[in-house]
């Protein structure tokens, strides 16, 4: 890590110190990992789990799903499906508990760096960025304004040095681009460039998909490489709740799937709005629907690497407008956590998106309590869990390195407490109690587990009120501000090699400026 | 509710319509209630639970609680127990489960308003403050200050608007008191001054205790009633870790339990210091003191109602500062819940201790993973769960108003999602995709739910960006301190009827100014 970190460097002495002082702990050191086990969460119980599956194969023999695009309806229809005469079309409960069966499963989400690989295996939690935001917020002065390009490609090198943000899914829309082609290109390079975690985004068209994929090729090494470790998913909004397909990301998925692009398969409705206001019957349209779109991908390639991506969204049902920093949220996609895991598919849930517009208490509490609970749930992927403010609509720097110590913290109640004779510690107690100092201080177990057992946040304050005073009162929006500009103006990874670089940017309209991925840019 | 709430505010018809506004929805339309049943979440297995109550029993056989006092010596000693040479007393491991066995349990935790009995049975849980701050903390100014009684009142009577709060334990020193004696007896009359909630606080010695009780005894109506339903319970650091007696605090205890008063058992190791560093390991020392206090109390009087207070807390092993919002803090709490359950003891665990020194996003990330995971493992009392900062070293008024949403929406995740054939919402999916609207938002199932399933935040901001900057792009210190500022500025309850009070202040040295208990005193 330290050694792409630094590569391309060479010369900045003073970058590649401070470089060196981000760099993390060795693996083996670190008290959390990524794909630490959860599943100590069980909101549902197993009967309510069944309960729920035979609902939504009752709605997907029943009421089916609308819109199906004319190669979905031949693919579905080949297998055993029908189409109504209101175009509904029906999925019969054998092929869709078939389809479960076969599917693809505890299968790994590449990252063009492998340590950073995703395990999506049993319950094992990752933690990802994710979002279409349109606005950057300015933690200090409260502005929110359009999100751009360059914004993008500063997330992903920031995100690029978060131990605790496991994959990059892109975070906000390039307002500045206005042709969508050149907007769904650039999003998929500028996320490239500045990390070797795992990429998501997602494309608005076929072409578009066509196109990125053979830029996809040229980094991968060739389409064998790409095919060998594809280290982008496509998250896709496949249907449009409640219960009809969404025509161009069909046409888009279908693309991704034959080009063995994994798929995050994403419903989300917002209940009360698009899907049942009532928490249970969200949860039985989302399952449906995704449960609908894994047939679909089933059918165009059997056994393609999908995600089980129910997020039902919460509205505030006095406005209308969504909710998902709400109680109800947090615990509506924790129950999405376990029904995957009750199909023992991956599967990828939406937490950490707070309803404040700023990164202040309402941001933390919000995002805690959603993030905790979807980990604990065992969800495999938590898209969404850092950097996302007022319900999606922004963005924001601070917030994702706000973001990240909570997620450390996160992460260690999902490692939980580990019962060994020794963790035990009675003899350490006879030690320190009988004739001994009577405190743990300098006892041999407590220097051991300083490192190995405890998380040290990188921005949070721990110290004294006395101290915290002498050194400025500073509150977290302060103190991750600078960390954010310590970290922008010395983090340009050269993931793109200039000469791969420079053949891509004549094959494809890069709209990335060079400048910008130069630290003599001077921009922070 | 709302009629004590306007007691004694006659003629001030303004005050009379805001604490109309402020007052509770009726308890059959609230989403959220005291008591909602915890226990989806489970750090810990059932043969680790096991494990860490068989190695308690061997400390308690084997290393035994040092200091303990002539009285415990002998009453421990009727019983089974031996003072060892080095004068550690050791308890037998069938004494333990004898008392396990027949201690007190499923208890009710008296108000004085029984509508805030607080059901200690199985995993109901319940959310109160609790702490000795020695700070207030203005959290505009960022100011540090010394607490006071005035203070606690205010905190008392603003705790009693909350409705996720659901009991109030003293949160600060009235550090203005240098006397001791009228320090103990002045917290217990202005907590109760200000709610009618159930009140806990604690004493420094037994006379203290013994006159206070006398002052419950008058404010109860005598002796029998107060017997009947006591409404004030002692947190008593009957240990000081690792397996110490605290002589004083175990004078205070047999005082109470003598007098009927229910006590909270705490032992407040810190890992590391004064507990094994291993979270393991301070689970188990802490289990085994509190296993001892429980032995204790019911030597005393067999069968006095206790709460199982393990409240092991975490070091910042760099600095050997305390770190109450760490997630090693929250896991080992939500596991510490899950023991008094394994014991099925009325248990009562910590969170919500921010490290923060101010009401910000470390602020609320710390409380909500802290609160949401004791909550969920089933704690029936969930302490310091409001206004808490600076790892409980300061309180501040706004953080119980941001902390009662955060638990509003706390207590959402834990009443979890009912699966009813109602609730599974085939037929409302049906309605809205064959030949409906393909929405939801005017079906009979989303306005019925709309207000029994859903919890509306009181402070927290669901706007989005651009009517927030219209309204003044505020952050949730400014919405918070403007609530703060209306409920204290009328919401003056007479708990205390002014001819009681005339005793109480002609028996006792009570030093809270009587005008400051008047909305006339302009304080606010």
């Amino acid at each position: 890590m330290s050694e792409t970190r630094t590569r391309g460097r060479r010369g900045h002495a003073r970058t590649d110190r401070q470089a060196a002082r981000r760099a993390p702990l060795p693996p083996e050191l670190r008290p959390v990992r990524p794909g630490l086990e959860g599943g100590a969460y069980k909101p549902l119980t197993d009967p309510e789990m069944r309960r729920i599956h035979s609902a939504a194969l009752e709605v997907l023999e029943n009421i089916g799903i609308a819109n199906a695009i004319p190669s979905c309806v031949r693919r579905i229809e080949a297998l055993g499906g029908r189409l109504t005469e209101e175009g509904r079309l029906l999925f019969p409960r054998s092929l869709v508990e078939d389809t479960v069966a076969s599917a693809a499963r505890n299968f790994l989400l590449h990252a063009r760096d492998p340590q950073h690989d995703l395990d999506l295996s049993g319950t094992r939690v990752h933690f990802s960025t994710a979002g279409a935001a349109v606005h950057m917020v300015d933690a200090q002065t409260r502005a929110y304004r359009d999100s751009t390009l360059a914004d993008l490609y500063d997330i992903s090198r920031l995100v690029d040095t978060l131990d605790n943000v496991h994959m990059f899914q892109r975070s906000v829309v390039a307002r500045d681009l206005v042709d969508p082609r050149e907007m769904d290109l650039n999003t998929c390079y500028a996320a490239l460039a500045g990390t070797r975690k795992h990429v998501g985004t997602s494309w608005v068209e076929p072409d578009h998909v066509r196109e990125s994929v053979a830029m996809l090729h040229m980094i991968a090494g060739g389409e064998k490489k790409w095919r060998e470790r594809p280290f982008v998913s496509m998250s896709n909004c496949f249907v449009v709740p409640p219960l009809r397909f969404a025509e161009d990301a069909c046409r888009c998925l279908e693309v991704a799937v034959e080009a063995g692009m994994p798929v995050l398969l994403l419903a989300a409705g917002q209940a009360g709005a698009t899907s049942p206001a009532s928490l249970a019957g969200a949860l039985v349209q989302e399952v449906a629907e995704v449960l609908a779109g894994l047939v679909y991908v089933n059918a165009i390639v059997p056994g393609s690497p999908a995600i089980f991506g129910t997020w039902p969204f919460i509205s505030d049902l006095r406005t209308g407008a969504m909710s998902g920093g709400s109680g109800e949220q947090a615990v509506l996609m924790a129950a999405c956590a376990q029904m995957s895991g009750f199909y023992d598919l991956p599967g990828g849930v939406a937490a950490g998106m707070a309803d404040s517009k700023l990164p202040d208490a309402q941001s933390g509490l919000e995002k805690a309590y959603t993030t905790v609970l979807a980990g604990q749930a065992g969800a495999n992927i938590v898209y969404e869990s850092a950097g996302m403010l007022a319900s999606l609509l922004g963005c924001c720097l601070e917030s994702f390195v706000i973001d990240n110590d909570m997620l450390g913290a996160v992460l260690r109640t999902i490692r939980g407490i580990e019962i060994t004779e020794q963790s035990l510690s009675i003899d350490a107690m006879r030690d320190v109690c009988i004739g001994g100092p009577s405190h743990y201080l300098g006892h041999g177990q407590t220097m051991e587990l300083m490192q190995k057992d405890y998380v040290y946040p990188e921005v949070a304050d721990r110290l004294s009120p006395k101290e915290w005073v002498e050194k400025g009162s500073r509150d977290m929006i302060e103190k991750a501000r600078e960390r954010v500009q310590l970290i922008l103006s010395s983090h340009y990874p050269e993931y793109i090699d200039p000469a791969l670089n420079q053949k891509l940017r004549a094959a494809f309209p890069i709209r990335l400026p060079t400048e910008i991925m130069n630290p003599a840019s001077k921009r922070w």
